[in-house]
């Protein structure tokens, strides 16, 4: 077997392991009966053992490195060998003590948060969340950054982003999207409570599948379930799977996490399997992932295009609930701006302020400008500074996620990452499109689906993000595309001149 | 950590493996979207690997020759440690030439079959399974046998079983039961037509939930979905899960499926969490096991006490098909008696000759008395002259199971095992418990399950299948048990005096 044979073996390999794991998690989201968590959680974490020390053997390092070297691999070799390097070379920089220690800390953050959830009370997260910065504070500096210590944490979940080119995508969001809203507050209000009559679970529940099929999801290659919180995995191209939630109260809460996670899905099923366990045959990062499915939840999902079609079928299904309701009235109404203190609840716009307050804490706790004591202070300021809300308690402030609980920093952005590329995205879309905006009005998405399948999808990991975006838009990530999207509806939506 | 603990330690892991194989192929069995196989069967089989050569490292098979001469052990952890040793020298007998060879031989044999099947021709696989024959022939002779070649195979499947023990038992099933057929033949037949009228599929769902919930199978210790194939699967004991399938037209399909896994799952979710990874933390032996299921399915399922609790119910439930039909009438028609060529279909008295022709085939086989060129003719004959059956063409005869194409030679004789057990148990059970059968008859089954926890469950694999029965019958396994059983019961039905 010649170098590359050998590593695509273990990539795959390690692939399969990884893709059992995510099996077995997908299956205590899905199904797992109440008591057999502590077995499974154990199972995770066996293979999970097992899939690091395969991937950090240091014979496996030594085969990424002579590959490095080696001219006689083509560009899409040499891409997938330096890619796996650096994922390796992350890897065995952390000691089995500091990993331990980490996994300790978390662990005590999240139960912490557990708790003061329980409680609605901050300052029972304040000791272990302290605890967790400080080593998060070490694993920068391990992993090692130019600029700001935030940069090595936002590397590992949006390879090559860092604080100096956030700062400016979030400054135009202050700068532009603040006052945008201030002036929208000032307009007629959308009422919108006709979303929140019954509507039946299992309409509900076939219109979903019906969304999903309509947007080329392909069931011989996936399926959708009900979860707690809706989210796509795949243990291959072959097999995407998505789940949703259905509120009988409330329709817009699984409507668009079907989209939403649809979006995602249809990434995954356009990875070619060939790729299996490569970098080419992975998503290039998680913004570019959340692009796709912000494209199809806001851009498609949220159009008044889209709804030309489906609605009529929509109003078909719920007849007592939309025969009254003309096209234009759903539309404002799924379009409702409102700032609200919850991050998972909120309208298209002010949702990125919500990412950006995480955003400014975490890279001041990082650089140790703040401590944790101090965090409660600064989020309530800033919530009332972006989004004019007095938050009411911990629980609906500073304690709503449990990203921090898991020891993720660096994660949020990538939210409004994912949003803003979806929006340069779709721009260009558009206008490579022939009359795209008219066919989603027949209900007709395929082009779309084959527009993002030959321009992103089937490259895997092969360029990063803003490589990728560059190659297709012509330029780099920029916050313009958004707030013209954002402009051009919400100005017509509360008939702003 | 002493030796002990670095055992236990390092079988949790290796179990931890084997459930995670267990969860893959749960969900490919019961949630597969169509074009997942491959990279599913991909992902077990590199789990499979892994568990193999975790469990074949020499250095543990260091560790448990230093532990097996280690006086320290008390009498469990020696047993633990004594069977183990025993696999392990089983697991490392095979060179991997073999095992590749070996793994080669089963795919084309599994694939010749589905071929024969498509063309219900029995010739297409006579070839591919003559192969398979000589390779298990050679296993045999590898793991080593005393005096039948056969009985090296059967101990994988039944350990400490052998031809000796079973031409015994099979013999008196030919000397007792064939004659007690002929007789039953004579008599008025019982018309079960009621059984196939339509039944509601989703209210026979709610029935067999409830008969799983009335038998003692705790659902926060697993769950019931369909499957094209019935099975119970663990993957600890705090998450054993069946299966069950529905067919609108056959009440009995779902029904004694459902309480035949009941008894299965009853059985792995009684054995003691903190023996997870142990021998004591597995089942006994295949026959064991099956003992469960079918002294549940039979001896309980299958009784007129049982359904005095539950026919009223199931009238209730559909009064259409069953309003008219008596209690007596109902349980006539349940255990009607009529020879068939389907093994998977026999009442619960034929059943066993179609496992005896197996036997006698894959005895002869394995120690060169016949060639699978010769196998058809000794099929047909056999079944006419231990079932009265002419065989209509290959698919109703020789190629109805898949074993065979699995490589598995040797597992069928622990069906038959298993109800021979299953009948000395349950006298045992009757005779202890007071008021047994009354007690069904009120629908209570806690003081029987009591008895098969502390009896059976409990004690996992720490005595071999024949010590167990001796432990709790005080004889080894005698056929006598069944053949009152079957004789009092169906003198009965059948009106013989």
């Amino acid at each position: 077997m010649n170098m590359y044979e050998e590593f695509k073996e273990k990539m795959r390999k390690l692939s399969d392991i990884n893709h059992s794991i995510a099996v077995l998690s997908w299956d205590k989201e899905v199904n797992l009966p109440k008591d057999s968590a502590p077995f499974r959680s154990q199972q995770i974490a066996t293979l999970s053992g097992i899939s690091h020390d395969l991937f950090t053997d240091p014979a496996f390092g030594e085969l990424l490195e002579n590959l490095n070297n080696d001219s006689s691999l083509n560009a899409k070799e040499k891409k997938n060998v330096s890619v796996t390097l650096k994922d390796y070379k992350q890897s065995t920089k952390f000691s089995s003590e500091f990993v331990i220690r980490m996994s300790n800390l978390v662990s005590q953050a999240y139960h912490a948060w557990l708790k003061a959830r329980e409680e609605n009370n901050f300052d029972l997260y304040i000791e272990p969340l302290t605890a967790l910065v400080a080593i998060k504070r070490e694993e920068a500096k391990i992993l090692g950054f130019k600029v700001h210590p935030y940069d090595a944490l936002l590397d590992l979940y949006e390879p090559g982003s860092t604080v100096a080119e956030l700062d400016v995508l979030f400054n135009d969001v202050r700068n532009q999207l603040v006052p945008f809203l201030r002036e929208i507050r000032k307009m007629d209000q959308i009422n919108n409570d006709f979303l929140h009559q019954h509507f039946d679970e299992n309409k509900q529940w076939d219109f979903g599948l019906d969304v999903l099929k309509k947007m080329g999801y392909d069931f011989d290659k996936g399926r959708q379930d009900i979860a707690p919180h809706p989210f796509t995995i795949n243990f291959s191209s072959q097999d995407v799977r998505v789940t949703t939630r259905i509120d009988e109260n409330d329709f817009s809460n699984m409507c668009w996490s079907c989209i939403h996670e649809g979006g995602h899905a249809l990434y995954e099923q356009g990875i070619p399997p060939e790729e299996y366990g490569l970098p080419t045959g992975s998503s290039a990062s998680l913004g570019i992932h959340e692009s796709q499915s912000r494209l199809w939840e806001n851009h498609v999902g949220r159009s008044k295009n889209y709804w030309k079609y489906h609605y009529p079928k929509l109003q078909k299904i719920f007849p007592e609930n939309l025969s009254d309701i003309t096209l234009d009235r759903f539309y404002d109404a799924i379009n409702k701006v409102e700032a609200n203190f919850i991050r998972t609840e909120a309208d298209e716009l002010n949702y990125h302020f919500h990412v950006m307050i995480r955003y400014e804490l975490e890279k001041m706790l990082l650089n140790n400008e703040i401590e944790v004591s101090e965090l409660k202070h600064f989020w309530n300021s800033k919530y009332k500074e972006y989004l004019d809300v007095d938050v009411l308690d911990d629980n609906t402030g500073i304690l709503q996620d449990i990203h921090w609980g898991h020891g993720s920093f660096g994660y949020f952005p990538t939210y409004s990452i994912g949003s803003f590329y979806a929006a340069q995205f779709f721009e260009k879309a558009v206008s490579d499109i022939e009359n795209l905006e008219k066919n989603i009005a027949n209900g007709q998405t395929d082009e779309l689906l084959h527009w993002l399948r030959e321009n992103i999808h089937k490259h895997g990991r092969r360029y990063e993000a803003s490589e990728l975006c560059e190659r297709i838009t012509g330029e780099k990530l920029n916050f313009k595309f958004f707030m013209n999207y954002a402009e051009k509806k919400y100005k017509e939506i509360y008939k702003m001149n």
